[in-house]
This record gives structure tokens, sequence and C-alpha cells, in this order.
């Protein structure tokens, strides 16, 4: 590795956000998916959680994720069940993003709490044992005709409320990451 | 057309944010274009600008937009230069979202002032023309390994800031369609 190299992923590893991360249930369309964890890599998200109900949806497409996916880890399940579990066993406050009356302004919330933000699948939205697991329902406010923004919109723009907070806080001016996992991650150079 | 329709399509008509808009340079992947006007009926644009290098994209793909193209009007230009002078000629501040060291942060404008977003193509982003026309060059921070962010994602993070700006400055409180814009709008149905 170029001595250049090595800098600029040390740099990224003091920024990396270890306990802010992104959970997607039965996002399905590579274009989202790749958009995704594009987005999730922008705001220094480490690691993230996929669920899918087939099991054939496991991977993230290289191409408009340029490569973001052998940046930020991908820890995938088979029920979404699992996948909160394993979060609130980060202590994770899980943040559900659904569409209903209920569901307060996305803006209200503290995400400089340790948080996961869940997104549901493209047509469908979030599952209904989702909805029962949560700490919180968030919705982005709209004002238009359409009912739903793109999921990796939506991702982006709850992300982007989260690193405005977190920068606000100085949580960029100090490294969260551990010694063993810059370790690991300039030593395999990335997630494999 | 129903009293329910017909009381909804006003109240989205009192939300109109007809000083806010977005501008794509050759964007041309039809679920980019989709999401960004789906993101703009979103928080109120009423009509967007494109121009193409080819010809042969003058549409807003129907899936992924839900419909959002039938409410959000879209205007076509063969060049940037047109484009930009219809903006100008409408005292829009036109904002070139451009990744470069010179590039303020997105946060730092003021997005109640009219206000053009203009995006770039997906692989070589806006053109040289375009950011020597511009008012202002912004970027959006990222931290992460990946050197852009999907332009639809780009685009939705750069209209919910204008969305919070004209929250916080009661802009959505006050109707600010014409007359004549709303009754062309509620017996057409939508724009053609
Ligand atoms: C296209 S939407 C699903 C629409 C589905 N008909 C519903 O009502 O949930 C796909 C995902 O995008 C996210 N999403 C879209 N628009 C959102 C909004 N305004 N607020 C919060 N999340 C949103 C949610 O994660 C949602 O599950
Ligand atoms: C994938 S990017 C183009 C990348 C191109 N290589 C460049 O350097 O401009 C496509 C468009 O998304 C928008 N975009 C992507 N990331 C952005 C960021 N961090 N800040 C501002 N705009 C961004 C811009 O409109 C850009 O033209």
């Amino acid at each position: 590795m170029s001595p250049e190299r090595f800098r600029r992923i040390n740099e990224m590893l003091d920024k990396r956000q270890t306990d802010l991360t992104v959970a997607m249930e039965n996002v399905h369309k590579h274009h989202n998916l790749s958009a995704v964890v594009r987005s999730a890599d922008a705001v220094g998200v480490h690691e993230m959680h996929a669920c899918w109900i087939s099991q054939d949806k496991r991977r993230v497409a290289g191409g408009t994720a340029l490569g973001s996916q052998n940046w930020v880890k991908t820890h995938h399940y088979s029920d979404v069940e699992a996948m909160i579990r394993r979060l609130r066993e980060q202590n994770m406050q899980v943040v559900v993003t659904h569409l209903s009356d209920e569901s307060v302004d996305f803006r209200e919330l503290d995400y400089t709490r340790p948080t996961a933000i869940l997104l549901g699948q493209e047509k469908y939205g979030v599952t209904e044992k989702a909805l029962a697991m949560a700490d919180q329902h968030v919705k982005i406010p709209m004002v238009g005709m359409v009912q739903s923004l793109n999921v990796s919109v939506a991702a982006a723009v709850m992300l982007y409320e989260a690193q405005r907070q977190r920068e606000q806080a100085g949580r960029y001016d100090t490294a969260q990451i551990s010694a063993e996992e810059r370790h690991r991650v300039l030593f395999e150079g990335g997630h494999p």
C-alpha cells in the first residue's frame, strides 16, 4: 500500500461513527442498495445490516456503490427479529422509518445516541414486526402529491441529519474505532 | 374530480415553493431522474429544468416517479446556457453542486432566497460552462472512501436543507402560487 493510501484510509477511519448504522429490511433493488451504502460510507457508517426474505439477494451491487461496499461491512440476517436483536445488543435505539400519522418528524430525534436507522422494502415498506420492535417511528415530511420517497433518498436524508447533529456535537473530531479494527481494515485493505 | 381529490390538490398547491427549483444537466438514468422528481415534489418544487446533450432522453420515467412527473412540470433545454439564462431571468441564485475544495458546504447557503439547485451528470458531474455561470459552488461533506454521492441522493440532501430553512422561515405557511396557475393545475389535473 502506498503511504498516501495508508494516510487516506487512516483519515477515513478517524471519522468512522461506530455507533451509527443502517438496517435494511428486504430492500432489494441493486441501485438502491448501492446508493445506500455509498451515502452510509459518506457520513462515516462503518457497518450496516440487512435482512432479506429470500436468500439470493445477499450482495450489494458493485456498479453504483463505487467500491463503498468494500469499506462498509454488511451483516446479513434471514429475518428482521434477529437483525433487531443484534442492534439492541449493541445498545442502539432502533429508528424505523414509516409513513404514518403516528410517526414523529425525523428531525426531532437525537442521532448522537447510538442509532440504527431501519429502512423498508421499496414497495411495501417496513413489516409489522419491525414496527412492533422499534423504539421510534419516524417520517420525513412531504408536502407533494406522492406518498413516499425513494428508499435510498430517505436513507440519505436521515443520515445527513445524523451527520449534522454529530458534526455539531464534535463527534467527527475524535476517532471512535478500536485499535484492532483499525489494524484489521488497514492490513486487509477494507472489508472482504 | 371528487371533492376529496380537489381538496388534496389544493392543499398541495398551498405548499408549492415557486421560487425553489432543480436543474439537471445531462442526468440521464431513469431511476435517478425519477427519484429526483419524487423528492422535488415532496418538498414543494413546482417546476424543474433539464438539459440533455442528446435529444432522446426528454422524459422522466413513469415507474419510480410514481406519478410525481405529473405534478412537477419539467422544462427542457438543449444546452446548459439556455437553461441558466432562463433561471436568471427568474432572479434565481444558481447553486451548482460540485465536488471541489473551493466549493462551500451546502448548509452555508440561504435557500429561502429564490434558488435553483443544479445537478450534474452521473459520471462526469457538471460541465465547465455550468461552473463558470454559477453564483455558488457547493458540496455536501463526505468523510468516507467514495468520492461522490448518487445524484438523486445529493439532490434530496440539498432539497431537504432548503425545506428545513424554509419551514423555519414560515415559507410553507402562506400559499405562493398564482391564482391562474392554481386554476390551470386544478382543471387540467396536473401538468400534461
Ligand atoms: C417507497 S417506501 C415504501 C412505501 C410503502 N408504500 C409504505 O407505505 O411504507 C420505501 C422505504 O423508504 C423509506 N421512506 C420513503 N419515504 C419516506 C418518508 N417520507 N419518511 C420516512 N421513510 C421513508 C422507508 O424506509 C420505506 O420503508
Ligand atoms: C456522481 S456525481 C458526479 C461525479 C463526478 N466524478 C464529479 O467529480 O463531479 C453526480 C452529481 O451528483 C451530485 N453530487 C454527488 N455527490 C455530491 C456531493 N458530495 N456534493 C454535491 N453534489 C454532489 C452533483 O450534482 C454531481 O454532478
